[in-house]
């Protein structure tokens, strides 16, 4: 296994700077030809996936979509070549005191990039999902881990990859499937020195491990975990008050989804006391009595779920508000929340916790003690509009998205998303793992100084987007 | 003093939010104004930096000059607003088989920054330089630690950035200088929880250090440490047959600038052998000996340089070419070299380490050795083209700046500028140290999803620069 990670990493470096220099078109039609090579797999990839992942075939279909269409968005993020950040200040001979040499700048790819695919999203978040594509885009070759819960489904996609590669003419080290369990794997791919930075979706303690990894090599390299999140929900009294029973069966509806097994899952439910909180809870009760049980990923992943929620069941200070086979739901008070740190925790899959708060500032302060999230999401009417507004500058420093009058679940793939957020919910958030911006945390800049038009690289030539002393040309 | 620390910490706390939803145009008078304050301590400044570092008045003047234009540049850049990246991609409604919601991304700033200032700048890279201008630029509060180098030229600066905060009617938090000798003082500010990044230039043993206590946190926090290079200059044939004498003046002049005391002052140069060398080396050894001995910034700073310097001149498989007061060049094969990895460390001051390559494929055996570094530098003449093509694509990987027929001193303040490159030069090759996109380092993106226009940052009504769609408006 070592050994044949080793090779498949020196291939990778092997054909970097060949697919780096392919022209933004020809990097463009290869990220779209994986997406045809993934549709060319027709239903088997549906089947396949569902038997390993007891997913149902519409959520699939859905994310095959959406896989498709983010290296669909980044063969256009390529061609438009904003990415590259070109800029050009150019000489000036005359200034006095000194003159001002030429200067351009672009940024280049940082190298082969180790991708981590995560059990929850077999394809989207998986061999040929975001970081994938992404990196692919900024010009990076990929070696990608395979999830061990879904390894056929990994395999067929990555042929698909490896058509498109040798369809498109390209080296075969652009794109490599690694397997194995353990953590001997990882290990050998994120330790490679030929590995230049690493994406990465999962549980807290393997992101962790990972990244401690990535950051004591010799050479320590760029990690990108997204890590865990409970994405807190808050229901502010007007909305509450105005339609407390349709919130209850929203919010179950998200919870529920896909057997709760998503980053973006709403784990934490912040209100304040009153009427319309009582009719939340016995619509989302209702609702959760419901829901339909699921099977879950992998039996492990079960098994933790039904661990997390007996303990909270059990846990003296808690109120059993829903436990139910589709799903859970706990209340607790904002003092006792405040003291019991475990609270705060993930329990992944269909559970939520309800913090009740006496008022504003109580609710204020929750949110203060809360660490980083990938969402938050607020409830609200137009008379909560000053309390929301007193609470947003908080809420910004706590959560990569914040979303109104939503359900955090569902997550678009566009230019202006962000699917990232505050340490831990991701390991470094100046970034994100969906959407056009999660191309730049796979480039650098360079500066080239009074180079000769001969040996500029081509993009200063191709009339891409380009800052001219600063303004936009 | 580690009480003072933790009030400063908790003073720029309480002043980010009233900081960083200042209208633009008002962060970026601020930054002017601290600019006028600068100019306004006259000659005071200018004389105590020249007693507290040895530096020469010209150089200090030229240094103030930068570190005003900085602060400049940095306000034309908070105007332009390009800096938030706004993204907004409106809702589609009808969109089948799901709509999409609304969605606007805008960067935000981390949050209280700290800033280490360098012993080699007393003014660019130090309490007022780019790491407090970007910072500030990005709507981040700025906590500076002085260097105990030039404690009265950083308290100068300091109280005139107080002076401009107090003039714009900042509150007082937005900056603090600290003081202190030793390790408590700098380990106190990496470690305070308010602290979200921090700015250092120094070195390596001193930046590796703050850079483990910054990832160890609780919340591990980005640390963008400049450290340390020898900035590798390459002679290819042609140049070095046509003006090797030249050259050698040169590269002499560049050398010895300011002692030699500077982050991309040129430690290594590579050539192949040849005539065209050894009259590099010969108009070399002769600038050296005439250049004029000059303080150096710290007694223990010449005592590393002696040190070194001593240690190579006894070395027994090196030649001294050259060593004098004012300057040392030495002499080492590629094998030597190769094999001694001493050979590669920076000695801080005007000393540098001429290897000698017998054809093009040692030189490129020796690149490829090479460390990260903040930049290398061709000299070339057309003949040169070919060679210097095929190592284009290898240099970029090591150098955050490449630089044609010129010398590394003297890092332009502009918008195409690269300070940086992979590591060990700097701690993320991802970003700069100078120039305009220094900003980034400190900036986070938020997306806001469906969030009505009442509760909108007031960016988005502007009119800035923001992608539509992923287009540009």
């Amino acid at each position: 296994m070592s050994a044949a990670i080793t090779a498949v990493c020196a291939a990778a470096e092997a054909a970097f700077d060949l697919y780096r220099t392919q022209p933004l078109a020809a990097r463009a039609a290869y990220l779209e030809r994986i997406a045809d090579e993934i549709m060319a797999l027709g239903d088997d990839l549906i089947v396949t996936a569902m038997a390993e992942t007891h997913l149902p075939r519409a959520r699939l279909e859905g994310e095959r979509g959406r896989t498709c269409g983010q290296l669909r968005l980044f063969a256009g993020v390529v061609r438009a070549g904003r990415f590259l950040d070109l800029r050009h200040d150019p000489a000036l001979p005359d200034r006095q005191p000194l003159p001002r040499p030429d200067l351009r700048l672009r940024n280049i790819p940082l190298g082969p990039v180790a991708v981590f695919g995560a059990s929850n999203f077999p394809l989207a978040f998986s061999v040929a999902g975001g970081d994938t594509a992404s990196a692919l885009a900024a010009g990076c070759p990929v070696v990608a881990k395979a999830h061990p819960a879904h390894p056929q489904t990994s395999r067929l996609v990555a042929d698909a990859v490896a058509r498109a590669v040798s369809g498109c003419g390209l080296p075969a080290g652009v794109f490599a499937l690694v397997e194995g369990e353990g953590t001997a794997p990882g290990t050998a791919l994120v330790t490679n020195p030929h590995i230049k930075a690493v994406g990465f979706t999962g549980s807290r303690a393997g992101g962790l491990a990972l990244a401690e990894l990535a950051r004591t090599r010799p050479e320590p390299i760029p990690f990108y975990g997204e890590l865990s999140a409970v994405n807190p929900v808050l229901l502010l009294p007007s909305a509450l008050s105005a339609r407390g029973t349709a919130l209850g069966a929203g919010f179950a509806a998200s919870l529920t989804l896909g057997a709760g097994q998503f980053c973006t899952n709403p784990g934490l439910v912040l209100a304040i006391e009153g009427e319309g909180l009582e009719r939340f809870i016995a619509s989302a009760r209702a609702a959760l009595a419901g829901a339909s049980p699921q099977t879950m990923l992998t039996p492990g992943i079960a098994a933790a779920y039904e661990r997390g929620v007996a303990a909270r069941a059990a846990h003296g200070a808690l109120e059993t508000l829903a436990h139910f086979a589709g799903g859970a739901l706990f209340g607790v008070s904002a003092a006792v929340f405040a003291a019991d740190p475990h609270l705060t925790e993930e329990i992944f899959g269909p559970a939520s916790l309800l913090v009740r708060c006496a008022d504003p500032a109580e609710l204020r302060a929750v949110i203060e003690r809360l660490e980083g999230q990938l969402t938050t999401t607020l409830h609200m009417d137009e008379p909560d509009h000053p309390l929301a507004r007193a609470l947003l500058p908080l809420l910004e420093r706590k959560a990569g998205r914040i979303l109104a009058n939503g359900w955090p679940t569902g997550v678009e793939v566009a230019h202006a998303m962000v699917h990232g957020g505050p340490f831990p919910a991701t390991t470094d958030s100046r970034t994100t793992s969906v959407g056009a911006k999660a191309i730049e945390r796979f480039l650098r800049p360079v500066c080239y100084q009074d180079l000769s038009a001969a040996l500029l690289p081509d993009e200063f030539t191709q009339n891409l987007p380009c800052l001219h002393d600063g303004r936009v040309s």
